[in-house]
């Protein structure tokens, strides 16, 4: 059901990355920003953003290069986290610095960015909202940006807190979901209270999804997931199934061991499983998803609210 | 006269810098955004924004914010390029990638491109006229991209004419200054004709400031210019200097050889002298800044636009 629901709206992003990001001279530039944003995904941001648009009675049809822009700032973020991460693959392709250096994903990321913001600016919407809607996007990928590095910082560190690791994908994931949302009602004129409930939904429920990732990275088949297995674990990425592991005394001996073979992968996993850091890690992201959904009681009832509430449960119970 | 008048505005930005890019947490994210935008440069970005200002009758005061925000766009395009072009030193001090990292310096770009976003957005005038400045704002953060890329893309191509060349500074240098003189205008409520007039002031004084620039890359000692003598040569850059030479047979043996000595070095610009590639960049750059000087016709006679004259005059005469 929501799957159709959401591949619908998807549909409608894909529809128009041609229209708004035109492969342009410099042609190698443009190549570089479509890979990631071509390969699809599945687009929940966007098609957050326009079921929050009708969930507040205002006409999705009018948002779709907003909902555009979120999913550009989203796979900008893509792009530099790959570099940071040395992650080769993303979404079962190669990344975008692989093909085209560390400069040219550099240079791809920043476009989409700067891109990002272009595109918002010529959503239909009166100016006061429009430059609402910019600031939010500013400040949410600040945001973006600190909670990135909050990860990057954790990695040296081994005493990151539940409540540290919290923050830092409130940062890192939530909070552009919760601009997903409430840019959707801000952009159809909601009230305050409404724009601000709809940002605490795509908040919560965007930390959920970040530590269902985080499980995902650890117990799917790297086909479907179509990243390398356990990246997260080799890379020495403190998660919430890690930090669960280390407080209490479990012994992760690949832990940031890049050329752990998949005997030892395998093995760290079982570990995992035995001391019940995963299941931890599973019953947060759902108390996460229960709390983000009871912010929606800001709305009326309507079709679009009750899909936007299957939608939070479809954001951790997904396989990849 | 220039200087002081240049001076008393980049202390105008100076001052506020705190106040709008505050050390927050996380703190190291921070430090790294600071580390260029603290050694200052010469603020001459944000100096020509509030002296367009000034020129169409508005108040500077209330700009600087706006003035701030170009100068972010500024430092977060250099902190990029130094990583691209693994440059060392900026400013006479150590790039941010040298200090932290290549992620670090990634991440410091990325934080100061939506900060400028951001502190653009707090601007105290109407939200159309704030509006149409982010939509400048964006559009040109864009095209910085395309300039850079451009730039890079340059570097293994024997072949590139004047033309391409002058394409690639107009967006890689020019539209930044573009949208300084334009926004200071836009921003004060001047009307199409006069934005459009110092857009064009803007973008050809800065093609010749970056043509200036790749002169004194050759030219200058680099304890003044804060940057490794004949970087550019030895980086393999197209600049007008090199383009000229090969297109007059020029033999540059050291021309991409990282490791060239100062006797070869020296040799180099004996031949490039000789040739007359310099001189020929130097009228190149001083014909942009007549053209550029033509467009403020659109500007009734002020102190501010004498001043703006002046400007574009010390953009191919400073020595740093």
């Amino acid at each position: 059901m929501i799957d159709k629901e959401i591949e619908r709206r998807a549909a409608l992003i894909s529809k128009v990355i041609d229209r708004y990001l035109p492969i342009i001279q410099p042609k190698g530039l443009y190549e570089a920003t479509r890979h990631l944003v071509d390969s699809g995904g599945k687009r929940l941001r966007p098609s957050m953003l326009l079921l929050a648009a009708e969930a507040v009675g205002g006409d999705p049809k009018k948002l779709v290069s907003a909902a555009l822009s979120i999913e550009l700032i989203h796979n900008f973020t893509l792009i530099h986290d790959d570099i940071m991460d040395n992650a080769d693959l993303r979404r079962g392709k190669k990344a975008v610095h692989i093909i085209w250096g560390t400069s040219g994903a550099i240079l791809a990321g920043d476009t989409l960015y700067s891109r990002a913001f272009e595109i918002l600016g010529i959503t239909p919407v009166g100016s006061g909202l429009l430059l609402a809607a910019m600031k939010v996007l500013s400040k949410t990928s600040t945001s973006i940006c600190e909670g990135q590095w909050m990860d990057i910082e954790f990695e040296a560190r081994d005493d990151v807190s539940e409540e540290e690791y919290m923050m830092m994908i409130e940062k890192k994931t939530g909070v552009l979901y919760g601009a997903s949302a409430s840019m959707g009602a801000l952009l159809s004129g909601a009230s305050e209270d409404v724009v601000k409930g709809l940002d605490r939904f795509g908040r919560l429920t965007g930390m959920g999804f970040q530590i269902q990732d985080d499980v995902l990275d650890l117990t799917t088949d790297p086909r479907i997931f179509g990243k390398k297995r356990a990246g997260d674990l080799l890379e020495g990425k403190k998660t919430l199934v890690i930090i669960h592991a280390q407080s209490n005394q479990v012994k992760l001996n690949i832990f940031g061991k890049k050329d752990a073979t998949q005997k030892e992968i395998e093995e760290a996993l079982q570990l995992l499983q035995t001391a019940g850091s995963i299941d931890f890690a599973r019953s947060r992201a759902e108390e996460l998803v229960v709390r983000g959904k009871k912010a929606l009681d800001v709305l009326t009832e309507s079709p679009a609210k009750t899909l936007m509430l299957e939608l939070a449960d479809y954001m951790i119970r997904r396989r990849y």
